[in-house]
């Protein structure tokens, strides 16, 4: 499993007080921090940004690849800030995303062909409101698929986000298990090992006890896994999340099983 | 998930030397722990019990059933010992089980028919070893099924257990997602919901950290969970590893969900 930092977002009063001031400081601290904690890549959730898009992305990509290597995935709806970002980027990175609503396909999709860069797209139905069963998602998917291909974009650069609902919503539970069923059906819908990425903090989000949503957590990142999910976009933080996603991993791998592989 | 507490067994040396002076406390206490711990049934795993297997089985039989009134699991290869149990039993009894060797067809299977007692079949070989794929499991599960059939027992009291492989093994995560492929596999050959049951100490046995092992039987457990296991045979002190079988009930019931499921 490809684990991606969700750390770095403009929720943070911290992080968005350094990009208002432009602070590098405690942005590049964030990411090191990171970094250290087993990510293999960093993404950064900079909101709309509605004021200076371009130069507030550029200034997030420059602060973040003066201190790590990673991978950076620019996560905005803002296709300014998303060339902004693009353009300023010396490490690889991955454009986080589009969907079929018909804004993101004129304005973000285009970007991906232009910067040649990977694109997450979600399965989201046009007018943005998540699916209510796999069916419909993989519908999306195929969807996606073929706009990537009308644009140009090899099928290797799309990372589809089957996006995980909120456990809290009244079907919350059940959404969680259809996610399981369309990451088994994508390969064989789409013919190829399309790469699939969850925000696994969507399942927990809403009140409740921290240490119930991180048990919940921890069980259906070890589902997510199972069902062949390729990155996960989580709090490097939650160690033991983590501890979890290597073991799952080394269970599921077909190479031979090594203790040292999570500890 | 219905728990099975592993913890009632004769290679703990309190137990041993408990079954040995025929001292009831030390028993009353441990099986009384798992009941608050969440156990919903209690496994007696006595060993062979060479000298006085009858006797041996029934003092753990009563001595447990005056402290509680949760099923007993009669854990046993040896005939005689479960059948002093199965006298002995006013809870509710399983019988943990016979295979495909025929000393077990023979003298244990036929005690199920007569005391109208569920009994759990592993999928092992008639040698006893264990198989190497999914295929070969689903072959054993309906021997297993037509040698219940042939014996009167009711296809309700039979549990099959697939046998969890050390992970150590050379091949032993292969074998721990073949039994995930097993356990959806199964209603549909059998044709029923046949329940299921795991041993979930076996994943990791041998020498290893125990936090990597902890780590490996909550994302494991997780995955068991999801492919439909009945029945986890645990130590039922495993605090988070029962919180997340909890919460991965949570997940794939179709009920609403509610954080209270969890905490």
């Amino acid at each position: 499993m490809f684990i991606v930092a969700d750390n770095i977002q403009i929720t943070n009063p911290v992080i968005a007080l350094a990009l208002e001031k432009q602070d590098h400081r405690p942005i590049q601290k964030l990411a090191k921090r990171c970094e250290a904690a087993g990510a293999h890549a960093i993404d950064l959730n900079s909101g709309p940004l509605n004021l200076d898009p371009a130069r507030k992305m550029r200034f997030l990509v420059e602060t973040v690849q003066a201190v790590s290597a990673l991978p950076l995935f620019l996560d905005t709806s803002n296709p300014k800030a998303l060339e902004g970002g693009l353009e300023a980027a010396e490490n690889k990175v991955v454009i986080n995303g589009f969907s079929l609503e018909q804004e993101k396909l004129n304005s973000i999709l285009p970007l991906a062909a232009q910067f040649n860069a990977d694109i997450i797209g979600y399965l989201l139905n046009p007018d943005s409101q998540v699916p209510t069963d796999a069916n419909d998602r993989l519908m999306l998917a195929y969807d996606l698929f073929e706009k990537c291909q009308k644009a140009g974009i090899k099928k290797e650069q799309l990372i589809i986000d089957p996006v995980i609902a909120p456990v809290q919503w009244q079907d919350g539970n059940r959404q969680a298990m259809e996610i399981l069923t369309v990451l088994r059906s994508l390969p064989d819908l789409l013919g190829y090992d399309v790469r699939t990425i969850a925000g696994i903090s969507n399942l927990t989000s809403g009140p409740g006890k921290m240490t119930s949503k991180m048990t919940l957590e921890q069980g259906y990142i070890a589902m997510l896994t199972e069902a062949g999910l390729s990155m996960a976009l989580i709090n490097v933080f939650h160690t033991q999340t983590i501890q979890i996603i290597k073991a799952c991993t080394a269970l599921k791998n077909n190479t031979i099983f090594s203790w040292e592989e999570i500890t």
